[in-house]
């Protein structure tokens, strides 16, 4: 089986990388279980996850050269996890149209150039939610997203579901929750805080909280995202209807409380190393985002959430800090 | 003040074009009435609308010069109706892509280089609705189309709203109704079914009718179509809150029931000239289309439905047959 992982070099691809390797197996498109014969990690960056199966492509996908060299005809398997984050994507409007809408496009068509249609997960986000909501959130709620990210995923789903319905691919859009505690440093998602008010801390380093400490946010740890990618990536055809997005599990939680939790965790010097400032324009991209959510679909394929806040810091702590 | 319509030279877009040069005036969006200095109508046939107002360009929307004559930096409003139809975007995915998707991000896309952001009405349809949906359709209900036709126009929608809340666009999508009595031929419209099995008989021919007499379907005249694109226009930006798609108004009648009407206007042997004979692919995506709505937004900016169908019917003899 010949899978590949757009966005590859990045955390969650090549930790991604990492657990199908372990695995040795993924089911393809016509529900066989087959051995991970090559896995393509495909990025601007280069890829560094060390196993004789891997193949390591660096490039811009918007390149059909690089595309065609990246999804070849023999491809089984595609997770499409490249894409601009949510504050960059409001601030630099064609950037985020490039790469999050016009490289998935052409990924996707790529798709209808291969032998068989693929399985192509793509990775969306709680963010294609916006605007007034039941609370908490039903799988059929309406997208209507309130910045350009979410726009662009909510095309992304668009795209994903019609090219399923015709038969080019076989499709899943998974609207993943943020991801916290990330490992590195921060970057332009809006949602970055929410790693590092963790991270930094338990580092010895301040961090500054843009959110109010009453904001509710929906979480998930990296691990629990990758093993509901996985179960995504595993279901079969059959199990969807009219849509092929799956709002993925997760837990709802307030910043202050993610706070308490840390300094349960690692003392009061580490929560105080959070310090409280107020950044409008990120308030108001995660105040678009719904913070609750009652997902059936996704449980119903066998995806979970961290059973809470405190066993995601401690996953951290393990995963990332060797402690 | 400067206004556009693509597809200016079909049927839609020249009865919008001589309704509004009749009115003689518009609202822009900084909200001043002006009277209409120039209405353009593009399309790739030429327009024929005769008045001293109007400029015809012909060409293809999709070419980035023949765009860039159209919307002229100093344009005020556009309305975007050039499209590809439904059955012509399922049976020809890529000219649908093409036309009701790249040409629709082309032409916003110009938007953004005008000396003020233009007011621009996007025609989009009930068939972005599909699939499992609350009867009658709520205006928040979640958007799953079933056809490429209806997966472009979200998509569109998606585009307009996003770059209206950018600031570089006011815009407003329109979800119209299936419009009957269209005058002229049949087209590859799923619907065209609608006024064929209408006009033919009314003129001495013969029409199939491809789906079952128990099929429902949501509908409106021609002419309310166009009063009711003129009130989205008129309407404030200050209408509308996280969304600018409008559920417009329409009635939900049997398809059965549409021939019963004209058998009470045009007598039994007229009636008579509808065929039953079932089109699976027709059925399949005009099954896909809820049939009843519920719109609040619309009627509270003033769109409004035809009292019945007898009256559509009554409309098209005395608009298109004169008498």
């Amino acid at each position: 089986m010949r899978i590949v992982i757009t966005g590859g070099a990045g955390f969650l691809g090549s930790r991604l990388a990492r657990v199908i390797l372990a695995r040795g197996s993924l089911t393809d498109a016509s529900g066989e279980k087959r051995s991970v014969r090559e896995l393509v990690l495909a990025d601007v960056v280069p890829a560094t996850v060390p196993d004789s199966r891997v193949s390591v492509v660096t490039g811009d996908l918007g390149d059909p050269a690089l595309l065609e060299r990246v999804v070849t005809v023999d491809t089984d398997s595609i997770f499409h996890l490249a894409a601009v984050v949510s504050g960059q994507a409001e601030a630099e409007f064609d950037v985020g149209m490039r790469v999050n809408l016009d490289a998935t496009r052409a990924l996707l068509e790529r798709c209808r150039k291969l032998a068989k249609p693929p399985k192509l997960v793509f990775t969306s986000s709680l963010a294609v939610f916006g605007g007034p909501l039941p609370d908490p959130v039903p799988d059929d709620a309406p997208v209507t997203p309130q910045t350009s990210y979410g726009a662009q995923k909510a095309i992304g789903e668009v795209l994903v579901y019609d090219m399923t319905r015709k038969g080019y691919i076989d499709g899943r859009s998974m609207r993943l929750p943020t991801i916290t505690v990330r490992p590195g440093k921060p970057n332009k998602a809006a949602s970055s805080f929410a790693s590092g008010i963790i991270r930094e801390p338990l580092s010895g380093v301040d961090a500054i909280c843009p959110v109010a400490r009453h904001t509710q946010i929906w979480v998930s740890s990296p691990r629990t995202v990758i093993a509901n990618l996985i179960v995504g990536h595993e279901a079969p055809a059959a199990s969807f209807a009219h849509t092929r997005s799956i709002n993925v599990p997760g837990i709802s939680i307030g910043v202050g409380e993610m706070v308490e939790a840390l300094r349960r965790i690692a003392g009061d010097a580490v929560a105080e190393r959070v310090k409280w400032q107020l950044d409008p324009v990120i308030d108001r991209i995660v105040s678009t985002w719904p913070a609750r959510f009652a997902p059936v679909l996704g449980p119903a394929l066998g995806m979970r959430a961290d059973p809470d806040f405190d066993s995601i810091i401690r996953a951290y702590i393990a995963d990332e800090l060797g402690r």
